[in-house]
């Protein structure tokens, strides 16, 4: 594994089928009309192993926590997870006692259409926070929706998760392995925002890898560590953010034995997939036109890296000035300084691209016209070589747009104001 | 004084004159061209008090510290400041060697015109990174500056310090004392910016009171932190911030004694002059649309008060709703979640204006029509009730337009090719 968090080791093949590439997983959805009954649009999805699960998962640490994640955190302390019922529409956050009861509802009629216990199902939302759960229009279709599921019912259950995201986002993988190989697959959605670190974040993933509960515990810590912590920046989550993966151990394969080759080798991968999926909420909407990788090298700690990456890649002006496409090393200076990591002014080099627009901490001799030609693109990297130590670390983001301003600007109401046109306010 | 930040025990009268509103001080401003020689703009300015003074300031916390700020900084070690010279069009910020000499230049420049040593004067600059100062234009024509200066010259000063600010800031008191009376007067520059903290704030504050040195200080970090810092949000200092106040003691009143109702009283005034300033700073510009004070009440303690009170105000989503004018408490209650502050969901309401949104973390019986009326006002409160404590903050801040994001799009790319266009780069 390289330092910048790219795992290079993973000799794996790109396959179709997000969760349901991996063996013994079936998926689907319908629309139940939760954010508006009258529009039909996929908005509640299914996700069900047929065979016993090692199932681990992260849930936001924002101390508002949707219904939702309390309920899934409390089964999760069980072994052998079934199924995941999610949905979009409503964060169910902020419905206190009636959020938890329509949480339960949801994971009870999953388990009764299953045939599995109600401990057995976890359950995601994601939408409006603040307002209760339409439940009447959804437990009455949960049998429809297990009817439904299917080893191709993936693509369906992307979709059904999607808020203002603009595609689904979907991933996975075939690992060749010793004695055999295994699949990883992952659906998930972020929004079609600037600062991810802001909208919900739901991530489920799927592998018949046979792994046990201590490395898949690990594994999922480092994946997501890697991937999308890099994006959720600052620990500012959501009320709902999650982040599941299942194990059925169907693949044929040995058992990954504790700390041998193979569980790295699951955890590359599971870090393959999320760190994909990440990069596809940063990258996803009409309303973000670049895609930054703010590469941070050489600072005194990691943790010093981190303080300066994820100070440029929070602020403002700094992103303003991507989205005009001005190659401004001032402003990113100007953020790595109140950063709170330790720097030398005058050691500080600053790069975009392959050039160099800062050197020792003073304009270089690099053309503006050429560090133009850099930011103007869709998609380019901005290093900050801080020359104190060999601490590096990487975070993605975008620039601030317009119409991410224009987007943003009146959710709460249209949603009341929808709901009571509809008589349901 | 109250406990959000007001003081109400001054008895102050509003006066006009700005830093040259105390007696013994004089002030004025030129058109250099630093910016662009070819437009005619105040962008030079001189403030000097014909006697001794007490002189404190604050300067940036950002590591990366501009070369005036370096200066000043160092000049404020000796006692009996005389001048300010500071420029607007150019920060004077990574620039090395070279923008140390520059700083000296124009400390050197107004030293000799005015007849005192080099350091006795402070330097302010603010304006673009990272380039250096057109200094030839600005050494010769100090000498003129320094004939202008009046005792009517302070609003000719504080246009030439404006930057993207649209109008000048300027506030002065005069507060009756036991034995006489005593003024208070200043101007100061932001940006016509969403967030402040990210903007160069110079604030040069000029008193006849006759204050010591002790006093002076306690007043100066007092008056700051009740003012400029309840704006300057997260210590986002930029590298040229500073905050500078000269006493010359020229007040027909007795001197303040230590620990002295006066000195309370002293305090108090400087605090009311900062936090008039502090909040024009964040109503100035076409580009914010709303003014919004954001006050938490009864956390656990201040510190968890100042957390909840800054992680609402400096949140994207939540800056967007209110340009919407959507009172949208979910996106409040998120931020409160994630800012680290001790909450107890179940115990937290939220106020718009005085109506109620959020009870007990969960929504409220007000319309959201009435609501509405609230957030669609140009300026008003929202009230994050913890209940957990009796600890208060209150934080001023902005909506984000879409105009500020078109507005910081190009900065440094303009600069350039303005520079270019002029034979100048």
């Amino acid at each position: 594994m390289t330092t910048d968090g790219e795992c290079c080791r993973v000799p794996f093949k790109k396959i179709e089928g997000g969760v349901t590439a991996p063996k013994g997983f079936r998926a689907g959805a319908i629309s139940c009309g939760i954010k508006n009954p009258k529009i039909e649009r996929l908005d509640l999805a299914l996700i069900v192993s047929d065979s016993p699960t090692v199932t681990d998962g992260l849930f936001t640490t924002n101390q508002v926590k949707a219904a939702p994640v309390k309920l899934s955190a409390q089964h999760l302390k069980n072994s052998d997870i079934r199924a995941i019922i999610a949905n979009s529409g409503n964060a169910n956050a902020c419905t206190g006692v009636r959020g938890i009861q329509d949480a339960k509802a949801m994971a009870r009629g999953a388990a009764e259409a299953l045939g599995v216990k109600m401990r057995q199902v976890l359950v995601g939302s994601t939408g409006i926070i603040g307002m209760n759960m339409p439940i009447e229009r959804i437990t009455p279709r949960i049998a429809d929706l297990a009817e439904k599921i299917s080893d191709s019912g993936s693509d369906e259950a992307s979709r059904a998760i999607m808020t203002s995201d603009t595609k689904p986002k979907t991933y996975a993988i075939e690992v060749p392995c010793k004695g055999g190989s295994f699949r990883v697959g992952g659906i998930a959605k972020g929004a079609g925002m600037i600062c991810p670190n802001m909208a919900t974040m739901l991530c489920f993933i799927t592998t018949d890898a046979k792994i046990g509960k201590a490395e898949m515990n690990k594994a999922v810590r480092h994946a997501t560590d890697m991937s999308f912590n890099r994006i959720t920046i600052d620990g500012d989550t959501s009320t709902n953010d999650t982040v599941i993966v299942m194990a059925n151990g169907q693949a044929d394969m040995p058992a990954i034995k504790k700390g041998s080759e193979e569980a790295e080798l699951f955890r590359c991968a599971l870090h393959k997939v999320m760190l994909e999926l990440a990069k596809m909420m940063v990258g996803d909407g009409e309303r973000v036109t670049k895609f930054v990788e703010i590469r941070v090298r050489n600072a005194r700690t990691q943790a010093d890296a981190r303080k300066a990456a994820e100070a440029v890649a929070k602020s403002l002006l700094v992103k303003c000035s991507w989205h005009g496409s001005d190659p401004n090393w001032g402003r990113v200076i100007h953020a790595v300084g109140y950063s709170g990591a330790r720097i030398r002014e005058e050691l500080i080099d600053i790069y975009f691209g392959g050039l160099i627009a800062c050197k020792g901490g003073l304009v270089s001799k690099t053309p503006v016209a050429e560090l133009e030609k850099i930011v103007k693109q869709p998609k380019f990297a901005v290093t900050i070589d801080l020359n104190l130590g060999s601490a590096n670390y990487d975070v993605y983001t975008t620039d601030l747009s317009e119409e991410y301003v224009d987007f943003n600007a009146a959710e709460y109401s249209a949603a009341v104001h929808t709901k009571r046109q509809k008589g349901l306010a």
